[in-house]
């Protein structure tokens, strides 16, 4: 049998073709409808989705299910999407909607979970019975996978794991807390940390590889280093520092099979985790314990939204 | 049918007889051997045991198995204390030991995690779907209920929940971290705050309560703080925001149905969660959902250990 999974974005719509062993066998995507209404919406990835059938050589009556993830919060059991600021949706019955136009159970899910599930099912905590996964980007995502469930707490808000403070009174942080690990281990938080050096340090090989302080990325400072750059060694030693702080923090709490590390980041391999596990092996409570977690990144890359949306019917959730 | 519950500590071992709902028929205690080696604990425990059912008017036929909770490590499914400082055992198959004396099945766990169990089974979370809960005490203990089951990780460690870092680079943790929530939240940590405020102010109502530095304790300043005194009020303060920002981080993490509060500090009730709720409000990443997490207070006082620790071959953990 085979599932859809749809990943659903501010910018764009995917939806792949997903064995029940979670390898995607075709996809495609399209644009999202901006300024859309939940219908317009669920007839834009209802279109979508008759396509990729289509172009995969399928008939809609080889599909058993379709899971839609969502960037927001959302109440599986009732098909709901609670609140999804960027696309506008405030208590939206989606699953309904979509139900209504493909003629398919539907499943919705938060989208960091949907791309958890799928490392846990098909990726890089593949048979694991444990894993807590963090994916480093704009802002940090979580998703907690526990005994073949993902695990969403009272109201599937649980694995905000970027929104726990590292450093009290801090920085500032979107989610209106201070010091929270987001706010020093994502993406956005190694640019920052990125240009406050470029200041400080105007000869810095940094200044030649971005081209400017404005196009100074999360990738600059590593590839600065690699060029044996002081200043940008100092940004990757105060950024492993922060974001090791909070992975000890996460293993001293969940002692997970696997952690797994994702987003554009975790391209870095072991270059970004060599320094982590250093800290980890000194500071986690079980050092000394036979078993411990295993620090490892993520292997679905983009594809794990769509493969986890496809997987959520076949996990009891 | 009846459970035996031990609570095995570093100063007293205490054993109760607990029905399958989780209440205490009868319980007894005596002093732990010290220098004693796991054998002769053991044949200690099994006197206690034997002499604790003969007291409740039962027969040893009357029990169909004995859970056992100790400070320190464990590997439940082979019965081993991996770890216990307080008494010095090192990977003891301390379950075999007990069974041999006693000839009934035996459960070894973690004695947080009993305390844990035992509130989710009978005391403040009964009935709840998800539950964490956190003992303020010298340290901070931790457990982590879910779907019926402790949740303890790949190596029965998790739950350390005193051991993530609130302030990076902040005060040394026991731990070998720097700035655990354990070292600004625990009860030692309320009293490390007393002392050094109590230093500042000289003439605060808290010198008069405590009577000196030294025997200044945890509550000194809640019982200042109620009649006026404003050094204590700061330090309340102070301790209260620590405290609601570990809490709050552990809530956006697990949003748990229920996160349970236990320790002597515990017994200030409303006094000590009303503020931290306030923080909680503000804060919690799920602020604005239906569901929120139930802070409280634990109710099953220093039976929990017994409790939890009987309970335990009644769930599949």
């Amino acid at each position: 049998m085979h599932y859809i999974g749809v990943d659903l974005g501010g910018t764009n719509i995917a939806a792949g073709i997903v064995g029940d062993k979670g390898k995607i066998l075709f996809k495609s995507s399209v644009k999202t409808p901006q300024r859309a209404s939940p219908e317009e919406v669920a007839s834009e990835i209802a279109e979508l989705c008759f396509e990729t059938v289509a172009r995969a050589g399928l008939q809609i009556e080889d599909i058993a299910a379709l899971g839609a993830g969502i960037p927001g919060s959302v109440r599986p059991n009732e098909g709901v999407v609670e609140r999804c600021v960027n696309l506008g949706f405030m208590e939206v019955p989606f699953a309904a909607l979509l139900e209504e136009r493909i003629g398919k159970p539907v499943k919705l899910v938060n989208d960091a979970n949907a791309a958890a599930l799928a490392e846990y099912a098909s990726g890089a905590g593949c048979g694991c019975e444990s894993m807590v996964m963090l994916t480093l980007g704009t802002g940090i995502g979580g998703g907690i996978v526990i005994n073949n469930r993902l695990y969403s707490g009272i109201n599937h808000a649980a694995g905000e794991i970027g929104h726990f403070v590292i450093l009290h009174g801090g920085e500032e942080c979107k989610c209106g807390r201070r010091g929270c690990f987001e706010a020093y281990a994502s993406a956005t938080a190694l640019k920052r940390l990125t240009r406050e050096k470029m200041r400080q340090y105007p000869h810095s090989l940094m200044w030649n590889i971005a081209g400017s302080l404005e196009l100074a990325g999360a990738r600059t400072a590593f590839e600065a280093a690699e060029q044996n750059d002081k200043a940008a060694a100092e940004v990757i030693r105060n950024y492993t520092e922060y974001l090791a702080s909070g992975i000890t923090s996460i293993v001293n709490i969940f002692q997970p099979e696997i952690l797994c590390i994702g987003g554009g980041l975790s391209g870095e391999g072991e270059k970004l985790l060599r320094p982590v596990r250093e800290i980890l092996d000194r500071e986690d409570f079980a050092r000394n314990n036979k078993k411990r977690t295993r620090l490892v990144t993520a292997m679905l890359g983009n594809d794990a939204g769509i493969i986890g949306a496809a997987l959520l019917p076949l996990y009891d959730n």
